[in-house]
């Protein structure tokens, strides 16, 4: 059976995940990597290189964001973030994204890496966050 | 260290894994599911109700998908597919596509679910490949 989450187990699975696949308009087409994320104030914080998925988002801020829990091919639990990209480049801003990010990645400033780019310190990355227009989910249990 | 995959690591971890994230456009934004997948002829098979991921794979047929093997968050591997939407229709092809899609949900024709959709039996579903325009892969082991 599937079955639509509710806001609040939206919500405990993106708190409880830490990789999630950001998709984002690409001309025509699309961009799909996964990044490594923290959940706070109703956004999505992440980090990234200087690189081609910071030149997308700066183009096309509509993007989406989806992180999901596969036991297997007929249990799993999938939740869709549709937000805006906003950069992070003040102070509160940056320290609030660093924050989260290394609390999410277990302490470690370098563990925080970024998915499908370079391997890249907190320090040197882009910081930003999606902010969440809508929050939806679907699950199956079989 | 993050570096690229290979051709044929890439096409191992296709072969391999059986869920990855189909990023479709959606007007100025996106949207991406989690879709259980066959990989052959160069193509990414699937199956979908008739819902919105099909709909916008319709208007926006340049699409991409990614897969990936996460360890940790500093040891994984992800595979970036981008290419054209195919619906298939005539016998030839929805045969091919079921065979296909069968095997990799463990010969169950039941079993291969849609992902964010509604559960749907092979019957019913649209059957469809994206052919592979470029497959990238990125890596890390720390």
């Amino acid at each position: 059976m599937v079955y639509d989450l509710s806001v609040s187990e939206c919500d405990e699975i993106l708190r409880h995940e830490r990789v999630g696949r950001l998709a984002v308009r690409d001309g025509e087409g699309t961009y799909v990597v996964p990044i490594t994320y923290a959940f706070a104030d109703n956004a999505i914080y992440g980090h990234a290189p200087m690189g081609k998925k910071v030149h997308l988002m700066r183009q096309w801020p509509q993007v989406s964001f989806q992180v999901d829990t596969i036991m297997n091919l007929s249990t799993w639990r999938s939740v869709l973030v549709q937000g805006r990209f906003e950069e992070l480049r003040d102070e509160a801003g940056t320290f609030r994204a660093r924050s989260l990010l290394v609390r999410a990645s277990g302490g470690s400033l370098w563990g925080a890496t970024s998915g499908h780019g370079h391997a890249t310190s907190l320090a040197d990355a882009v910081l930003f966050r999606i902010r969440a227009a809508e929050i939806t989910g679907r699950a199956q249990n079989h």
